[in-house]
């Protein structure tokens, strides 16, 4: 999935990203950034609101999980199980979102999709505002095949 | 504040709020109730979006501390540091999400704010649809006292 079609599908069946006006900076198997800009996030204290930051690093992480399941042709669901995020400094602009799959063990995750038709994978996204670090979120997705 | 001030409240100040169609059910010093609708918070397979979920319970949390904290007349800011979400099955429809203040030591709490000017406290929120509970938030805030 390209660039702007990543951007296209996250506006079209995630609406939420398109409220909170979400641009794909760079989009591939291996690592997804998404951008939001503060005006539709903000919070009571001019600064972005926690929910926008998280959903932002999800929608990340979902992102790069998602391409990878694609590039790999599977077939089936991904849903979040679990996410933790913390919040470690206020964010006064635009965010950025960087999702990899570098420290993902992909083999163990992709052999015990294949063997039981369901498995969880955890990705760790990092938000960035002018080039510090503000936020950082642990996800667990279940995919699930498709019968 | 009553229910139809915090609803303006929220959606005014945390826009997102008001992108989620988020209502207020009930609010009070002690406990918080938000419901969001599906239509504008779907996901790719036509149930809620996790980061809806989130960000609905973090609403509420925050929410049952601001009323708290400003009962006791509190001035200053209120912000999240810490949040872990559970998303225990998928939410087909309408999601309410309940933040409690029941099991909070609140006048630990209290008395360190007004000694060291700032605090942590940890609100649990469960959220409901159909009345199962689909989903668990764990938010830690931290408030800060104004100068």
């Amino acid at each position: 999935m390209t660039k702007p079609a990543l951007a296209e599908y996250l506006h079209t069946h995630m609406p939420l990203s398109r409220s909170m006006a979400v641009s794909v900076v760079s989009a591939s198997a291996m690592e997804v950034v998404l951008e939001a800009p503060l005006a539709p996030n903000h919070n009571v204290h001019g600064t972005m609101f926690g929910g926008s930051i998280a959903t932002l690093a999800l929608l990340a992480a979902w992102s790069v999980v998602h391409l990878r399941l694609e590039a790999d042709q599977f077939a089936g669901q991904l849903v979040v199980s679990r996410s933790e995020t913390d919040y470690l400094m206020p964010v006064s602009g635009q965010a950025r979102a960087i999702a990899r799959l570098g420290g993902v063990d992909w083999d163990s995750f992709s052999s015990q999709l294949v063997r039981h038709g369901k498995a969880r994978v955890t990705v760790t996204t990092e938000v960035l505002s002018n080039d510090l670090l503000t936020a950082r979120l642990v996800g667990t997705f279940a995919a699930i095949s498709a019968e």
